[in-house]
């Protein structure tokens, strides 16, 4: 079996030569950040939400990447259907629950997403994440490195429970499908005042799902690259607007060669 | 009482200090760039805009800012069920009645949301105050500092009728209760060039207006900390993508310190 | 005659002279980057899209553009509304089909468009521009270079079926009204990793429309210019992200007679 940094080298290789297109029906606002984030790293970015164009749409798609950051009723429906088409074609979703948690529009759309098609990856915060679970249990607040480490086993169960695999990223992120457990440190912490990094690292997900089968190492690489981007924005950027067009020029620089020598990956599986 | 730029200090370091929430409901296009100034100077952006969602979400807010820039009517009945929420709750508003007076859509809409809300600030140029007027008298082509100077006695006049603070913003920003009329000339040309200047102005106050109670300190700091972030700016950037991107980064590095000696007040209230 | 390069230079100092108002009624994704483009090339833009309002703000405009790039059933009939209020009002309309020949939708949309209003330029890739015509021919796959050759005839034929100036956008660009076939070449690789780069060029265009009569002078500067930005951003911007920041530096700095002495022109009407 090849490395996780060997395999994160070939998925952005896979990416530059293929340019999988990537189907996002995602927030207004961060639809323009999450476009040039695919379109840097080499992938080929749609947005398309209206609900009789999304199954049309969704059969060109390597990816479909949903996001419920500034929902409603008619954007869940069509969240629905392209992903219940997604389902059918076997064409990998993956999932950003913002604000699950929060307000019971979201709580309940999310679970909703969940239950009506077949998710390959959910990536959120630790709040948002453990939101999903059938238990209401109130999360708020539950914030940062200490939520990361609160939630290794309560993300470990639940992944079991859907079946899926769940990121709960921070300063360092946690991917689990139920037994194997990943951590990836990579990541800057301007990333936290750049409105849309999230999303993008969601969206990078996508990317690497298209071209990688195995959504455990899809998600732990595709959070190692956007996590690396954030890493060389900071050397030289260092107040959150040029910090954030450093990121997209780094999506768009960064070799394979250097993803490989720079992943910071640990694997807990075993644990 | 201390100084309005005493004052400015302390609400900007009040803001990093407590990240309040700021639940924006505004316009597609500034939607991206308002929350990136909000993240950068230290506050937590939220936009959500759902019917089924606003009186839940703006609950959890330290301030709402409602921006007309993108109507439609389904915008607006969220606007108005959020403001009514939050004049319940006794959570400050800002409006900023993007295109009043341009068209009778926004006209009334600008006028019913100040009917049906308690509105703390109104934030716009000033043919979009002078709009807000009952007679309905024309004001296209009143601009910049001409129509700064002619708007004085009016906006002072309607701030009384209406019970709020009305900001009008140009080259110098007048900000009046009907009493107090102030006056900030903190700023840079290129701000016109540069699309959501205003809204974020507009945001900039809602945060403000989340750590400091009276309206009239809150909006005249808000308008020099944002104004300095222009001047910081245009000291490096001369055109108006660098510019955008370096008014971000000032949000983010401006101390309070700095701030405090850089606001360009003036306090004619007792003319 | 004058000539194209001294045509240019002279819309470009009317756009900065008149500040021409731009009525937009785009896509989600590239509202903020479009009306910062048209903002510093010296234009003033105006998104509004409620049904209720199209009407009223287009007879303000010396041009309106329509973009179905996120479009929805609603969106299109504002965009219908819109156009036939400005053909009433003899505005000029340009048109940017983005996706047409992706999904039905999207080819439906776009030929209702052409068919309901009087469209003076319709700006696409290769694939988009077929698509428009009657005969389905499947487009999609046509790409690059090579579909720009593969499209001189067909596209010439087009423009003529439809009465209305076609632009044919990629390394080369053509523009055609049947008769005339210009050629401009300027523009930069890294456009292709910058997403609302063809949106803009349809806005730069729109500019260009409201100051010059003649919609073939009128797109040919268009695009000059806006690839001349490209050129002058990727001197100093090596990668996408300050790539796309120098191009609305570029479009605030670049005089009229630096356009004049660099547009890239080929005029093979006669061939």
């Amino acid at each position: 079996m090849k490395s996780l940094s060997e395999k994160a080298a070939l998925n952005l290789a896979a990416i530059r030569k293929k340019k999988p297109l990537i189907h996002n029906i995602t927030n207004y606002v961060v639809m323009n950040y999450t476009a040039n984030a695919l379109l840097a790293m080499g992938a080929s970015p749609v947005m398309a939400h209206a609900l009789n164009e999304v199954e049309e749409m969704v059969s060109f798609a390597g990816a479909l990447v949903l996001n419920i950051g500034t929902l409603n009723d008619d954007w869940i429906a069509s969240m629905i259907k392209a992903g219940k088409k997604a389902s059918e074609l076997q064409t990998p979703i993956i999932f950003d629950p913002v604000g699950s948690g929060a307000t019971s529009l979201r709580t309940r759309a999310a679970k909703k997403i969940i239950q009506e098609t077949r998710i390959s990856v959910i990536r959120g915060n630790a709040s948002e994440i453990l939101s999903l679970r059938q238990e209401d249990s109130k999360t708020k607040g539950v914030d940062s490195i200490h939520a990361v480490e609160a939630a290794v086993e309560p993300a470990r169960i639940l992944a079991g429970e859907l079946g899926t695999v769940l990121a709960v990223t921070g300063p360092t992120d946690l991917i689990t499908d139920g037994e194997q457990m990943i951590r990836v440190s990579n990541g800057h912490p301007l990333m936290g005042y750049v409105t849309g990094t999230g999303c993008a690292a969601t969206a990078t997900i996508g990317a690497f799902l298209s071209v990688d089968v195995d959504p455990v190492s899809a998600t732990a690489t595709a959070l190692a690259f956007f996590g690396l981007a954030g890493e060389v924005a900071g050397k030289n950027a260092l107040a959150p607007g040029s910090f954030m067009i450093a990121i997209l020029d780094a999506l768009y620089t960064i070799t394979p060669e250097e993803l490989k020598g720079n992943c910071k990956f640990e694997d807990r599986s075993s644990q």
